[in-house]
């Protein structure tokens, strides 16, 4: 039998919900090129979207300005699900990034369309507000979604700074918003990218 | 260098942040009876975590009384923690579920005095919130924490029904908080219990 058979609950709106809940599934099979803090596997996006999710609920108090982490834990919750139709882009991929906005934009118009259209619009707006990095809820959820990665490279000897050969200006470019909206999270970044300068995971 | 060795931010507050923060990365390790729906491999704590916090946004208009999703979100994220010291217990294990009580005590009061007093508060707070099914909030998530293994067994051919040998009694008995709390929801489980004893993959 397959998905559709178990659906029918003769309300069309919660098949459509449990069959959008089935298919995010396909999150636990994304992978990203960061390692789990362990070293034993690549991380993937349901994974890492927990995560920052519960990093968000632990420094709040770091942030610039007031944020509803009420909001910024749905946003991180939701933030790489069009990556189940896109796949994941390497940060560090200049070329990959080429038409990444593009690609994404196409993926969020067929996944979000399963929904309920008040749904699809609700997730959608979530997942634009995270991307657009303008509201200070956005900040603070891309300020997690950076700094999470970061940890699990400088935990894991700099794997995929190494991997990648990223550049510390690479870096810093990436974790800027950290600089503008967690300044003292940052000053501890910024040591940590000495250290992995002086211990060639990333190159000067 | 051991992972003290990237933590000293110069304030002890944000290092045991830091220091929380890897740690629970184990959750990624801690790995559950259910299935993913791909049917690859077994689930893990981190995966599920996030799959019910999706689903919880999707699915309150069939709660019984209004819930804070904001704050049900965060249950979500946060309520297997404990299991990073306890372990996962299958629930319909009779036998690993005695002392599992006291069992996740003991582990709650090591985890979370790892973090700053007030935090550990916080999150120990929403865990003994979910865990004692009282509030709308916590009625609400262990609804979806019950509904979604349900999906998963249904939508693999009862694998973890099946392989657990488990009573339609014991299912209808895990799921009465969602009898009770979200009643459209469970006359579409009902159907498909029907049809999993059909099926032979729960005993009558």
């Amino acid at each position: 039998m397959g998905i559709q058979d178990y659906l029918e609950s003769k309300n069309e709106r919660l098949d459509r919900q449990l069959l959008f809940t089935a298919e995010i599934d396909r999150m636990t099979d994304i992978l990203r090129q960061t390692m789990l803090i362990s070293g034993k596997r690549r991380e993937n996006d349901a994974e890492h979207s927990w995560h920052i999710a519960v990093m968000a609920m632990l420094l709040t108090e770091y942030a610039a300005e007031p944020v509803d982490i009420g909001r910024v834990v749905r946003m991180c919750v939701v933030h790489d699900l069009v990556e189940i139709e896109a796949g994941d882009t390497f940060a560090y991929d200049t070329q990959g990034n080429i038409g990444k906005a593009e690609r994404e934009r196409i993926a969020a118009d067929k996944l979000f369309s399963r929904l309920p259209e008040d749904q699809g619009s609700m997730i959608r707006g979530l997942w634009e507000e995270f991307d657009a990095m303008e509201t200070p809820d956005a900040k603070y959820a891309a300020c997690v979604d950076r700094l999470q990665p970061f940890l699990h490279n400088v935990l894991t000897d700099g794997h995929t700074w190494r991997s990648g050969k990223v550049a510390r200006a690479s870096v810093e470019k990436r974790i800027s918003v950290i600089r503008e909206f967690m300044p003292e999270v940052y000053r501890w970044m910024e040591a940590n990218i000495e250290q992995a300068v002086e211990n060639g995971w990333l190159s000067p």
